[in-house]
């Protein structure tokens, strides 16, 4: 009927989509979505920011005598749509092998309980996160500004909740997101890392950091940091191995300068200082400093090693 | 009037404005706005995402049962917005030798037309991204994630829409769907770039690819990869000349790992692998690997290449 | 009463804001939000884009004949909200010394007067941007193209608007503009830096320019270029010295490509190129071309050196 | 915590909600909301509004070439939105003497089902009622002002929208909608009144038109008309009587002007004229005109009688 | 493919189209929708009062020194707004005559350019409007109060633009006009009544006023009110006459209480009370008062007649 | 500039405002608005709507376990925001004798905390009017329905908070509020008005009742009745008294028939019915019916008295 032939590109549209389904054996249509919603997952975060600082994230009319009203009902409607995300999510993991609903809804809820008794740890954590980036950034004016101006300590937001949701068997809800931050601030961080209290990163763009990173105390990167796989291991079969430890351990202190790139189960020792756009595959003792030129066993690290664009 | 100078102000940036317009020998001022609209055609790419894809980046209350009526009306009026755009873009670039508005209108149906017909063709392309980031990817649980949450996917989806507005000579609409991906993403794919089947961009933040380049099947590329020009071709009269081949043509299942740089119009042969952050401004040949410590011909792509963050 | 002990959350959370306010030794709890809001400026630098460039970046219904009505009325809403941020950033500077109501009021207006008296001089130079994207890029069409969809030159406005902001003594309102565009863009330019005309920014993603950049007239830069400190310098004290020139002055006509870092207080001198990713700590003389390699003096630039996508 | 006793209130309000409930003696307390949806249901009537008539009321870049894909979509989403409220509705209803999920589900899935076979005649019966307006009225200027600007007319979509649902035994649906409808134009007309063909009502603010009421072909109403009941029958016990005829019928052709009150199950015979603020609770007959000094049997309309304000 | 046949319903809606556009002889489909469009429109008057009042009901945050900027802008926008308006009703009246665009085009910009130059009498208009108003009504605190609170003045707004468009020879849009205060009013006064200055309508709900009505100066209406017609004068075939005076001529100073219904074309005379309820048909004359019981010449205007609910 | 003559109109409309100031006599042009805002009021009672029936009236995602969190958050911002507004109605109104800042806040603060303590009560009252309707009309099938449903209840739940406010002399917002109701229900109470528990309004449009009314308990009302002043008493000098007592009380559990008007400080005895249309400007005594015929003292009410369109 449209001069676009419409009723055409419709059929061939709908074949594709039974090609795709057929691939993928779906033997059964689902009648609706069954995936997490993005979106969802978006208005949850935001209230979750919210809840664990009020007065600078909450809404701007907010008054301090009013915190805790705000808090409350918040929270508690940030959980309860939680809850439907992640009984989302079981379902869709679990959707080869169904289990009873009331099964999934006890896991879901259980999971969701313990997200929200991790947020006032949560909220400590980021605490510490923004005084490190006040003491380590000559800009910085206040620790107001940092909260509400600097990318990478919305990325760490972002990335401690879903940790929280990673640790508690909730990972495509963590995977969702950590993709928002990374959409905001080009900071990829997987949910699986593990990392410290009072972590900076400067400027941000480009950082990337994978599944089974560790990352001590006081530790700061700048841009375009990675801390990646060096390979993949495979077993006998010639399939990839899941979730062995494949990415730097960075100890204590350790700062990274900016286009550095760490691979592989690598440990990087306690204050050790990588230079910018150093290349690294082995084991950085304790203390030393490392530039393009090699590695300097315990020197002072020295200014040529700075990058940093304030 | 006001405290501020208003009407100063407002005077000095007329006459700046009108400076401008007879810089740019503006004989005629337009009556209204000329240019294609950027907020319109992110709502016709979003109404192209729902029809190529109407369970997952539809209506989060679309039934199985609904798809084909909601497919038929998005499409209906997602060609017809293009189409408003696409006249515009003919206008824009014809105004210097003004064309009949039917002449006009009949080239932008055309090509209109043809973009409607090739949409099941770019469904099924982007099928096999999908399917290549999830058999790429280790940390990736199923294809529904992997088209739901991977910035790479987000871009390819853009980038195909973007190359197909390209081949049918309309290079405006085509830059602006792509610096939509690239805001989005950090990714930036010129729409020029022919792009085969089955890629896949792991994390994706910086890379860049230019517009002659030509990438075959199956490849993957990861982070702040540039495949770029290495010079602009000038002609006899040191005027730019355009249109020329000058970035690279990769061959199929070549592998490009993070930060590497490769410059003109080099060929990379089929199935080589690119260490992370290797500058590289020469042919390469099949099944080689290049390090930055140069390259290995026929060598087995070593562990230490690998540079993903999974 | 909720299943999730909401309550006891809340009680949690507040102790945890009660630690941290005792800790930034907080004695006196504001009754509402001191700080200037994020999403007040975005609407005010909206507004400026408008004024800037009505029939482009106004409202799409504009048309030329209504141009400075919508300039007048725009650009006296758009200082005024101004002028309330201003005084927002003026009372949290001063909180800890607080100034009466009408000085902190005089400062703003003036500081806003003299803010929006830079307006038409900030167009012109965002004029000679556009001009150099659209002269350097084979790929660009027309200036409107290069105007609309380059977000090279969305940062340069926000950033030209950010850094008279910066010299009218509003750093944290400024800083603010510079992450709103960093996180649109990628490109985190400090509103410090002091950058001349026809600056073009190609790609893009990952460029960090520092607070005491200088940077001359019609420099080109590309993806991922760093302009940055090499170290922070520190008094008898120990303690970092504020304000210090620490950051690159890039004469006239200089180009730098791709992945370059370049350190600390040095000068690139007039017309020299910086190759792709080459790491930089040391002056360079005018006309002079760096690569990997090495400092070749007044060479001609060869074409290896150009790492662009287009 | 606040100024202002917000937790005491909330204790007492909780109490006095605790009252009501008792009160009501609902032993359990729902977990959510269980009754339909006001905001639903006014998105489904404008879904339906826009399907009935989708070049006048659908949205407004609708081309003639795409109305059978915008009211298929819109058909589609419209009706399984208004299965989602029926199954609401006779949850609701049932809620004392609970049913399988299942047979609720299939009795609104039947009720939906007879509800969208009966749109096609609701729409014969809508243009008769345009005409009607268009005919009787001698401000029209065409039947598009009339679809677009009468209050009449859009009264009679709901009431002609609300009447199906209320036949189909979803009164509570059905009660809603004549609701939004009142709210907008003042017009209250019970769902299950029967109205034929050909109605137009003018003006319209005030009218009241009752339960059991009968209406004709090509009556006319003018504002603040009653038909409404003389009493409310009672059983032996002095109970209320529902559902028993007790308001007039109004046959074919009769027209009734401003202000005038009909009450109880009188007739008032075809082509009978009612006067300006007559009050009448006893039969005409047929081409009787009643003014407000007594009926004159099948005497003609006089001029005196006429009240419209055209 | 749905379960609610679908395909089937939209099949016999496009029959029922089908029927209604040949009943209508509508020859030729159009491409789209070609009636002026009522929520423009609603736009458009929302302009216009901020226009009128800035300060009352204008932008929340305006200040006294940007008034004539804001005045500008909304004007100008308002007035090209809705010279679209007026071009789509004088093609849509003229459909069966086509004339050529730009002489449509020029009788639109010559009434919307005289619709401009009469908005200062409006104004005034609406002062009076107010005070009037303000001294009748013994509740009134003030006249802002007055202006943004009560129906009757809101309703005076919209009807003086109304009738400026009516005379115009805009009859469309000004009937749009009319019906959007009705309907937020329940007040339904013909575009085409001449109103004089210091019209109060206290209450307002269900007042109607026909198109030929003449109403004087300091004329005062409570709610319920018709100024209706009598007949409708038909010429020698039967066919109605249009546009003949038919509702009454109310002169200055005259009361109208509560109820009052007034037919034909009767006059009012000067300083004449109409007490509540009344029905009449006749002249009255000047400085005479009407009850239920009837016409006392001259007389007081008694405590009996005033039906006011302050 | 414009072909509207948009600087002339700017002009006119000035000099107007400027005639109309003057005849204000307002020295001092206020720089923002001053007036309490209709805006901010509407989304106060929004608010206040919810925190009374959270489960019916708020979100519609709201469960039963986060009732308490919601109802202390949502009254804890509506009780600031109101608070907000009765400072800027108890500064407009002292504008003329200004008073000191803290003052005004002391007594707003006063009247907000007064407002908040009666909110119980103010919902223990509702529930009687919710009861009245559902036991008065056979048509209601809940209370579920009743509250949700009658525009009779919804301008019950605005007036018993509006004449708190009247109550806690903040005549200008309660004004406001009742306005509010008035636009979308079509009843008009002034909030003036004191009314007994167990109040039932059917159908309602065109309801008025003034200021110093007073109705006892259970009384029922129809569409269209007035209860209002008979005359306006003046003074000595011929000025209008305010706040005299000059409306009808009317005694428990009367009855009035739609239509009927009742003027002046009358009394209507406990339990008397009054027939459809009357006019009445005596008293009634307790448990007579009143017809059009005349007054029938304690006689049974008939039939033919009920008008009611259930």
């Amino acid at each position: 009927m449209s001069g676009f032939d419409v009723d055409q590109v419709v059929g061939a549209l709908r074949s594709v989509r039974g090609e795709w389904r057929d691939a993928q054996k779906r033997s059964r249509e689902p009648a609706g979505r069954e995936f997490p919603s993005r979106d969802a997952l978006s208005v949850v975060i935001e209230q979750l920011k919210g809840a664990l600082f009020p007065m600078r994230l909450g809404p701007s009319d907010l008054r301090h005598d009013g915190e805790d009203f705000y808090v409350a009902h918040t929270l508690d409607a940030a959980l309860h749509a939680l809850l439907e995300q992640a009984r989302l999510e079981l379902q869709y993991v679990g959707r080869h092998a169904p289990r009873a609903a009331t099964e999934i809804d006890a896991q879901a809820r259980e999971a969701v309980h313990a997200f929200g008794a991790a947020l006032p740890g949560i909220r400590r954590l980021l605490d510490s996160d923004v005084t490190a980036a006040y003491q380590g950034d000559p800009a910085a004016h206040s620790v107001d500004e940092v909260l509400l101006c600097y990318p990478g300590v919305l990325a760490m937001i972002y990335h401690r909740l879903a940790h929280q949701l990673y640790s508690l068997q909730l990972p495509l809800l963590a995977r969702i997101v950590a993709e928002l931050a990374h959409g905001q601030t080009g900071i990829d961080i997987h949910p699986g890392a593990q990392i410290g209290s009072g972590f900076f990163i400067d400027h941000g763009t480009g950082v990337v950091i994978g599944e089974t990173a560790v990352i001590g105390q006081r530790v700061r990167v700048y841009q375009a940091v990675t801390l990646g796989a060096k390979r993949f291991p495979v077993d006998a079969h010639g399939l990839l191995q899941k979730g062995l430890p494949r990415h730097p351990v960075v100890e204590d202190e350790v700062v990274i300068y900016a286009g550095a790139t760490i691979l592989g189960r690598v440990t990087i020792g306690r204050g050790a200082v990588i230079g910018g756009n150093v290349w690294l595959t082995a084991d950085v003792p304790a203390g030393a400093s490392v530039t393009q030129a090699g590695v300097q066993n315990a020197a002072p690290v020295g200014e040529a090693l700075a990058v940093a664009a304030r």
